[in-house]
Order: structure tokens, then sequence, then C-alpha cells
């Protein structure tokens, strides 16, 4: 929150801490005019934009852009576009994943029905796109053809996870192919179209991608691991969700890998339950996952795809202060403890 | 399909009828890698892309290319993205209408399930995007920015449709616009997409468009006319579908402006019945259709859109011949018994 004199031009720049850049972006998307006509089509879309959450993909476009010696300003459509995509993705997933709650609010299709919801919901796809209307024609092509590219990964990721449902023979590759798709690509191009609309360099912009796509990776694997193994009084969801869904995430397929034939199958077993009380079913996951070395495994992945993303910071050719700004950033989005 | 000789050289242009366009079309549509993995979320896409039709609006963007002196092969990825737009409409209003038929084939909702036939509809909207990638950048831009422009509509449209099946003060200019958004819009950004690839004036651009509108409209009426009086033998549809589902049409609007308080809440009382065997019903609506006037006022309004359409190719800077081209195609169209 200095500014640094005596370092070259592009190095001037001043940065915001994430909390300035929430606000920023939650001003901009209240100064949008989404309460259009049919108000069926729209009042839908204007409630799950408002329905809160951290907005960490589009502050991620905006410190990006800073990152690179552009006013935030400059982000702000395009992170309102990651943002109505992310919001898109959710109306959807939620129908299909037939849940009634989102962000402790009714979901869209609940709210209203299942018409409005598949509806509202290709509507702010495409409102996602008219966000870059707003930047000169190379821009736009460059944010609309990441955006596209990562919207079908996103689509595919989701295809995938449903796909992983009904298959017992799920591979650790092919699990972290899915994560990849379904949620560390959008973190990446997020920051990428920051680096875009900042046009750095195309090396920093790659940078920039492969340090967000890792760090959703490891982001995403911690979300797995703490549902199983977080905090009770922090952590946002029921713990032990994905144990009483019957998830294969990568701490039940790492226990897989590592248990012997007899233990591997006994977790099977585990999984295909449906029952009333959880809380054995739970306790025992939870021990095959310490006992088979599962937890240790996933907290290595996770520390491992923690270093990578650091490790694209240091090839960057942005200032120091820059870096420790997004080292920052990681550190407290992974030392998380809910 | 003769070249001229002695005009200025933009005259000189060739062109090919209605077959060579749907042919070079389909030709173009066989040759895309649309079966990639996870083959769950592409194969709907290559089964609905697959039943066929018409390919009107495809050829609408070819052809107008050539009216503007530009090679229809520049044209294909426009003309393929707006057919990728249709079919993703198709498949998420099949949902939304609990369609089990579509082309005579089972809707992919239906032949797969409900979130796979949404899932597929979203790749497609994004696969329409991708399209217009294989254009430099300014084309680009003014493709995506009408075809953005063009999808909201057409989701506004559809939420019109929706809205109007519950309400019983839907007004005739309110109908129009639900029809025009629902369906005008796309043939005629189909055919401003060819003259923007073939860099027309803009003012061509915006003439052909609202040729492509009027047209529109007089087409989407002329399928509410025979819908009714349409001959069962070679009108593709139920004769009568609409009165069956007590479809609020430009004919029963009309019927109800024109008929006695009596009459008209004679009709309305009609269009709320159920019925097992409908012949009756479908009598009696299209005897007040006719005695009311309401057929008469639905030919004068289809001629009326229709005089509209061929008006605005007057103002239009192409030759004669390319004038006759584009009027043939809209007699033709406009002249189906069916």
């Amino acid at each position: 929150m200095n500014r640094i004199f005596g370092l070259r031009k592009s190095e001037f720049h001043f940065m915001h801490d994430i909390s300035q850049y929430q606000d920023f972006f939650i001003e901009y998307l209240n100064k949008q005019d989404i309460h259009k006509e049919p108000k069926n089509l729209y009042e839908p879309i204007e409630y799950i934009l408002g329905l809160g959450g951290k907005r960490m993909r589009p502050v991620l476009t905006l410190m990006a852009a800073e990152v690179f010696n552009t006013d935030y300003k400059v982000a702000l459509p395009a992170a309102m576009a990651v943002e109505v995509f992310h919001n898109f993705s959710l109306v959807h997933d939620d129908i299909m994943d037939d849940a009634p709650l989102r962000r402790g609010q009714v979901t869209v299709h609940e709210k209203w029905n299942l018409n409005t919801g598949i509806l509202s919901g290709d509507t702010m796809l495409i409102l996602a796109y008219q966000y870059f209307e707003q930047y000169e024609p190379a821009v736009f092509r460059d944010l609309a053809k990441l955006f596209s590219k990562t919207a079908l990964e996103v689509c595919e990721g989701q295809q995938w996870d449903v796909d992983f449902e009904t298959r017992k023979d799920v591979t650790i590759p092919e699990y972290l192919k899915m994560i990849e798709y379904k949620t560390a690509v959008l973190v990446a191009a997020a920051m990428k179209m920051g680096a875009i609309v900042a046009k750095s360099s195309e090396k920093d912009g790659d940078l920039i991608y492969d340090f967000g796509l890792n760090l959703g990776l490891a982001f995403q694997l911690q979300d797995d691991y703490l549902d199983a193994f977080g905090d009770p009084e922090t952590f946002g969801k029921q713990v032990g969700g994905d144990i009483i869904e019957n998830k294969k995430t990568y701490l039940y397929l790492k226990a897989l890998e590592f248990s012997s034939a007899e233990k591997a199958s006994e977790l099977e077993q585990l999984f295909s339950l449906q029952l009333e009380d959880n809380s054995e079913k739970i306790e025992t996951a939870k021990a095959i996952f310490n006992e088979s070395g599962a937890s240790k495994a996933t907290q290595e992945a996770i520390e491992m795809y923690t270093f990578k993303a650091f490790d694209t910071l240091e090839k960057m050719d942005i200032n120091a202060e820059k870096k420790d700004i997004l080292r920052t950033f990681g550190e407290n989005l992974m030392g998380r403890k809910v």
C-alpha cells in the first residue's frame, strides 16, 4: 500500500488489499442494471448475484491487473464476466445436483422453478460475454477466446464429475483432470484476464494462469481434505458431507490405491451405503484415510501444488513487492483452517 | 447462376441456389469434429445437430455473404455458429416444454436425461461463440456482439412466451414483440452475419437485418395461421395443435379484439379446456377465427410484413439480380402451402 519511487515507471503501480478489491467489485456489481424486463428472467439473476460469497474469482482478476501495473478499474468488466459466469454455473449445477440451498439461501430452481433456472442460467452465460464488449477488439477477442475455452472445460469437468458418480474405476489422473476443469481453470482464467486487460507479456499471462491453476488445484484438494478433517466449528459445510454422499474424492481414491485388496473392498462397501445415522460411517472412513496413508498423501499433494504455484511466481517479470502480495494471497488461501 | 460481365468488380459475384447452400453447409457440418470426450457431453450435440431440418438459418448466412460479393466459404463458421445456437435453443426449449419428440426423433433430455440436456445445451452455446474465433479481431467482435444481443433476445422471447401462458391480458404488440425476439431476430442476425463477414457497408448490414426480421415475423405469423388452417396432408405438425394447447397466437388475440364481449368470453372459455377429443373444439375455434375477421387480419399482417421485407430490399446497394434472388427466396418461403 505504498508507492515506490526510483523504480521503473511500470513498477510504480499502487496495489490494494483483498478486502478493498472485494469492496470495489461489490460497488461495481451493485451499479449494474440487471433489473430488466422480463422480470421473471432477470430477478433470479439479481437474486443469485446478490447472495454474496467471497467474490474470490473477480478479486483475482482485479488483483492480477494491478500486479501488471494497470488500474483495477480497467479490469472491472472482465471481473464481472468471471463472476456472472461462476454464478451461471452455480445455478445450472444446483439443478443437476437437486440442491435446495446455496450460500444458506434457497436455490433459484427451488425459489422459482426448473425452467426459470435453465433460462436465467443461459442468460447469465450470454451476459458474461457481453461484459467483454467494453474492451477494444483485440482485447475483446483474447478475453472471449480464453473465456470460451475455460467455459467449455468447466462444462466438461462437470460432465466428468457426473460420470464418475456411476464409475468404479476412476483413476487419480482422471480425478485430477476433473477438478482441474471443474474448478481450477476458472481461477486460472480469472487471473489471466487481469493480465490480458493489463496487456502483460504473453509469457507473464501464461505464468499467472499457471499460478492460478496450481493454486486452484491445491485449494480443491484442501477442500476435499477439510471436508473430512476440518473443524466443524469453522468449516462452512457439514464435515463428512463427501463421505455421507459416497463421493470419490482424492482421499478416497488414494486410500483405495494404498490399501490391501481386503481393506479396499471394505472401503468400497462403506461407500455404497446410504444411512440415516452417518457418525460411525464417517469415523470408519476417516480411520481408513489415516491408516492407509491417504490423508498424508493428500496433504503432500496440497503442498506440492501450492509449491508449484509459488515456483511459477518466481519466473514472473514483476517486482518483489508484487510477488509478495501474490504469495501472501496464496498463503492466506491455503492457510485457512476452516 | 451466370456470371455478369461489364459490371463493377463487386457485382461479378456468382451465386448459388438454396439446395446448393444446404449441401455446402451440411458438408461443412459433417466435417466438424464434435465427437470429443467426455462422450456423454458431446454425443447429444452430435445427435441433435444430425437430426436435420431445412438448415434455413445457416443457409441465409451463406446467401447473405454472396449477396455482398463474398464467397460463401468465408461465411461457413458464422453459419455454423447460428445453427449450433439454434440447436442449443431447441434442446433447452424441449426441456422447458417437456417435449418428447423433435423432428420426429426422441428429444435429448428424453434420450439421455435432464442433466445431459442442460449441460450439452450449455456447451453448444459456448461452441457457437468459438466458431467466431476463425475471423480477424474486428469481425470477431462484430459477430460476437450481434450474436450476444440476439441470443439474449431469444432468451427474453422464450421467457415472454412462458409468461404469456399464465396471463389473460396479453396485447397484440406484446405478442408481436415476443415472436420478434423468439424467432425473427435470429433469422435477421443470420443474414447480417453474412453481411459482416462480407464487410458490407453498415447501411446494407442494417437493411439485410431488417429484411430478415420482417420475413421472420411474416414466417412466424404464417406458422400461426397454418397451424389452424394448413393442409393436414402437408403441414409437418398436427393441424390445430395451438388450439389444443390453448396457445394465445395472433389469430386468437385478433379474434378476442374483434369479437363482442359475449363471443370473446366464449373463446376464452374454449381456450381453457383440456379435452380428450379436440375435433369439435378445433372446428369451433376456427369458425370464430373466420367469423370475427381474425383470419383475414392475420393474412393481412403476413402480407404487410412480407411487403416490408421486400421494400427493404429496394434500398440495398446490390444489383437487380441479387435483389431477385432474395425476393425469390422470400416468395418461396412465404408461398409454402404446408
